[in-house]
């Protein structure tokens, strides 16, 4: 099976994500300043979680780039993937308009796992489905970045109930993190 | 015609559906848990609902992969695929907002199953266009799956009006006829 | 200039279009059949502009398959149909909650008979485009399907003033003709 | 890495940004004509909007065709695009909803003055990606274009504090100037 169509409406998906989340801004009553206000937090959500869906369609991008073939297993964990960041909208409306709180923070953390967790399952799909002695096998051979970020999500989470903003910073260098896309596909890519 | 714009708009269509659907769950006032209960049966429909899409998603994208050429009534077919489909996320909304309840869940079942015709009905041209002989028409000459949904459906319609919980488990058990795409396609196009 | 993203932009237009005219059909507060009552006229509206958009986008879909190259006037041309195809929802929403009274059904027409202008203008810039000779020029020599769809509107429009349903039938009508895809286009294609 | 993706991906958002900003659009209650008046600064500002962000699709679709390969850096500064693109519908509803009025006018150049910035970056990270001696360099080797909108755009800011519709008729200046598209790039891809 070819892989234009899954990229085609992952792309479709993500596009619309990351779009509606600005729907959240809802314009302010009156023509001042002043009346932004209350937009900042929304405003600082919403760049976060942009370039959150950002990261995924950058690493879903070099990831598909170095995929051969797909089957019925990918197709559906690409689906679970876009399932946990089509919920990143509702998050970030909710860390926005209760500005940051503790069980929101932690909400937000939870889905960011979830979304870590769909990822990996469909890197390991592809991993196996190009076969043990594929060369995206030995690109990605190692998974410190994932378990890294697994880590430090967790530690947000356990930290929101009680400091959310540095919650928010745990989160913050998970992003950092992988706001490089992945050098190891990338080389590969550059090989052929 | 080629058939490369027919599965580019189908794709944006169902991108959309799917995740339109999301802007439902609307956030809560209040940044405590018990502030999101009135979201979980919201939550419910839209991972039900979720998944429908991407059966049909699915499904389309492995019917189309064995299509050579498309025509006019193919391209209306699929039309009218679409305008069934794209009335989930009004069903979904009205399942949720009514936690399931009698009325809701039968027209959910009528939504359900004019689109299980309207795909019968495309899934019949794309035959006809096809050829006798061809071998798509060898791959899916059984039409069992398509027969039993339409029962379990009709099944599930009746006995909502009764319980409605047993009508979404009729429902439910289609999908799980459904998740695994067409091995029928699959296997003809490795034979390729 | 290759034509695949002026295509791949207006599939994703034309198929958010379609798409968030179905936000409008509101869920009903209760569970009840009679609570959908009020959705009737709306949902009418609903299903004839879905027809007119998806006659639009088949046509798009036509002429373009006969395009070799685009230019930029060719990109402005259809964002100009674009432009007019956008108002679409916002006049079936009017038609639809107004219950098909005299003024909205007027300007329902008029942003009709805009489309139409805007397909034609980008027709010709395309006619142009390919040469005199060309086979396009060739096969959609008449523009008779032009002309009375044109005559068809304004007298809808003028209609729409004293009996609004009979405006919608002369709508209607111009629906029928443009139903079945351009066979002259089709025709064309068939003996490459 | 080929650069189908990242134009697909852009494509998906800016139909979607283009085609959100009419559901600004609320339909007026009453079914008279009158009933559409305070629609009409939303209508012009909807207009506006939908010609700037009209103007960037056709200058990326150009900038593109003349791009050989992506890199990480290039994806990073089309999703910066794409962010400060993606407020357009936000800073146009303001403007609609205050009806011109002159902080709103001012924050619209801002964010307008922000595109512009993103697409130069973007453009140069293009240029340094496709080497010194490259033709696209030498097409687009002059920068009074951008040079003049910057300034215009200032010169709008500035204004809007006193006489707001003056501003409007700074920006409108700058998207005449780009309205046409690069022909510089247009010129060289005919060379080919």
């Amino acid at each position: 099976m070819v892989k234009g169509r899954l990229e085609a409406f992952s792309d479709g998906v993500l596009a619309i994500i990351i779009t509606i989340m600005v729907l959240e801004l809802k314009v302010p009553e009156g023509g001042n300043w002043a009346s932004l206000k209350p937009l900042v937090p929304k405003f600082l959500a919403y760049i976060f979680s942009f370039i959150y869906v950002g990261i995924y369609w950058n690493n879903h991008h070099h990831l598909f780039q170095a995929v051969k073939k797909v089957n019925g297993s990918i197709l559906w964990a690409n689906l679970h993937l876009l399932f946990w960041l089509s919920l990143m909208p509702v998050a970030t409306e909710w860390i926005g308009a209760t500005r940051f709180s503790k069980n929101p923070v932690a909400a937000y953390g939870i889905g960011l796992i979830m979304c870590a967790i769909a990822y990996t399952i469909l890197e390991n799909l592809i991993l196996k489905s190009e076969g043990e002695n594929s060369r995206l096998k030995e690109a990605i051979h190692s998974k410190s970045k994932e378990y890294i970020s697994i880590i430090f999500y967790i530690s947000g989470i356990a930290t929101s109930f009680f400091y959310p903003y540095i919650a928010i910073g745990f989160y913050y260098i998970v992003a950092l993190i992988w706001l490089i896309p992945d050098k190891r596909i990338e080389k590969l890519l550059k090989e052929d």
